[in-house]
């Protein structure tokens, strides 16, 4: 008789972002006549841009013709992106990144729910408290965490680390040692970020205690400020403890395009062993590669038009983020991110629980954010706004929300 | 100390595709001057379908338009392509399959490898031999497999079912009842196929036995006699014990495009818990859907012009198996498959193995096959050869190996 993975089990309720669908999909259904903004799921409203449009269309007329036909992709990715990547995000910064160190995915939400797969069952993981939930939900699915206490809404075997205004939403080096610690930053749900000294801090004590650190950079085109690292590679020693993980859903708009990469330097090793041949073989047996139309879409990214047309973009959107930012500020609501991030912080008032915050937004303002305690307990209070809408829609949300 | 997954570390050689590749890598670099033909690793050569590229440039213009343009699918994927498949592959055949039943994906290998991980780690797994190496290579990852003999190609805890000449290449009910039982037919590598009144007795087997039928039906397109099921859920009582698994890549040429979906109907119940929740939400979790151009393009296959256009794409292929058949039966070599699938399975002449004979091919005919033994243990003395080549490939193909 079969069984099923009983740690799929202990998890509590549903993926936060699909319980949110699910809650704003009732709503409007009992309500067909009020008009729904969504600052909620972090998705952009931007359309591709047209450098990324024309590569799209040029791949495709190659898939037309048997001569110029794409079939199975490298394991790794093609190196046109490898190499574009490896130029423009690593070299052209002074970080030391080979191509072949470059792991090329349909996303960075894959790549940081599968990473975890590599390293044995006995690691001990530590997050950051608010986090992006994929990181921890991947390894209650691994049986990494231990048992949950759905008072604190805390997992025994899970080291967390509390980023709240009292520290500047940056996390402190924890008390226990964990194994694998994974990092964002700028942050998803806090919209903050550590400057380069702060994360060489980290660097340096994971190499002291030996551990990895998995870095989710995959809001790094939003920074904005001088000495915020956009790559934890342009840390000392990084190469020894560091997996970085990208993602081209939000510099480009590709959240319903999919495509990201990973990166692990072969330095990065356990005794003999290098995580590097791991992840390969993960990827040579698990997965058959980002679609090739895919993969040129990505390659114009990196062209000299792409980046300007994307520069505009992630102005447009960052343009967004100061007018939540500022507006909510004028309401007297407690606001942080939004300055090298496309996430807005909010302390909800009141002392109303993130969820309360949430109904009374959906409910008397039509508008949709995230719950700051689906992030986990320290999020509690708190509540995340994306600068991701239209600007149109961003305003009237504003709007709505005065009026409450 | 961080730990690795020591599971990868048992793992024998890399991943058997990956290893041809690198083989064909280095000869081509050896010998500039002469031109390898692939009929290895079962990548399509035929271009995407005309209705496929207008769908896909329809797609792409939709995303360069703000009001067009999609963001992150569906988790389960788009109700487009679900109800298409539904209808098509499904109510069309008399199977009792609804939409929401289904889940879209980017492709069959990423499904075929990650369905394991919702279930126990104790459960035993059976699969045939030889059988396409992702089944039991994701299951040694997982921990699932006990140790690797070398001598025998084998690991300890997998219950292995013959297919060979003797018994038509179709596996016998084996001895100790399995967890998991991986079925593909037609079979990749084998080429043979079972009639429904056989896969019933399978599925009868699996519900008395209280074990769950991953079954593998890739080449489904292929099947050209009555009787052979296009899918498990022809068989009475499927919808209690199966899931199938489905690709796009080779009756659509999908290979570089990226598509497949995983059907898990909600009567599959290990207790109260349905399979279908599990998987449910390990896709809202580790994944993001495929992209939307490439559902677009999925949607097109089930239009009237793309199901004509892929039959005549499916027979330019299967008119080359027959090529290689006939061939190859006139040399003298003992072959089957090729009838209901794009695989041609031969013995390999003169005892060599089936490493010798992929030498002997590479080197005196420039041609490149897939070695049984890559399979597992009951593949050793015999090779695959694709009919994915190009007509004048596989003509060419041959005469080189007549020449041998």
């Amino acid at each position: 008789m079969f069984k099923v993975n009983d740690n799929y089990l202990k998890l509590p309720g549903s993926y936060l972002f699909s319980t949110i669908g699910k809650k704003v999909r009732e709503y409007k259904a009992a309500n067909p006549d009020r008009s729904v903004i969504s600052l909620g799921i972090g998705d952009v409203t931007q359309p591709l841009a047209p450098a990324i449009i024309e590569a799209l269309h040029g791949a495709v007329d190659e898939m037309a013709a048997a001569e110029t036909f794409h079939g199975y992709a490298p394991d790794l990715g093609y190196e046109f992106l490898r190499n574009a990547i490896a130029k423009n995000d690593y070299a052209d910064r002074g970080c030391e990144i080979a191509a072949d160190e470059i792991f090329v995915s349909d996303g960075a939400k894959c790549d940081s729910g599968n990473i975890q797969e590599i390293f044995s069952v006995d690691n001990k993981i530590a997050v950051c408290d608010p986090v992006y939930p994929v990181y921890v939900d991947t390894n209650v699915m691994a049986g990494r965490t231990g048992t949950y206490d759905a008072k604190t809404g805390t997992w025994s075997d899970v080291i967390y680390m509390p980023c709240t205004a009292e520290n500047g939403f940056a996390p402190e080096l924890p008390k226990e040692t964990p194994d694998i610690i994974y990092l964002c930053f700028p942050n998803n749900p806090t919209g903050s970020t550590i400057t380069k000294d702060q994360l060489q801090m980290w660097v340096d004590y994971a190499n002291k205690v030996g551990a990895v650190i998995i870095y989710d950079a995959a809001y790094e085109a939003y920074i904005s400020e001088e000495n915020v690292p956009h790559s934890i590679y342009e840390c000392v020693g990084a190469r020894t403890c560091a997996i970085e993980l990208k993602s081209f859903s939000k510099n480009a708009g590709f959240t319903g395009t999919r495509l990201g990469y990973t990166v692990i330097p072969k330095d990065l090793k356990s005794g003999d062993v290098m995580l590097h041949s791991l992840w390969a073989r993960r990827h040579g047996t698990k997965y058959n590669g980002a679609p090739y139309i895919v993969q040129k879409a990505g390659e114009a990214v990196y062209s000299p038009e792409g980046k300007k047309q994307l520069a505009g973009q992630v102005g447009y959107y960052m343009n967004n983020a100061k007018t939540i930012l500022t507006g909510l500020k004028e309401m007297g609501y407690t606001v942080s991110g939004g300055v090298n991030a496309p996430y807005i912080w909010l302390k909800t008032p009141a002392g109303m629980t993130s969820w309360e915050f949430f109904d009374v937004l959906l409910e008397k303002a039509n508008v949709v954010g995230t719950p700051g305690s689906g992030f986990g307990p320290s999020g509690e209070g708190y509540f995340r706004l994306t600068a991701f809408g239209t600007y149109e829609s961003t305003v009237e949300a504003l709007e709505r929300i005065r009026k409450i």
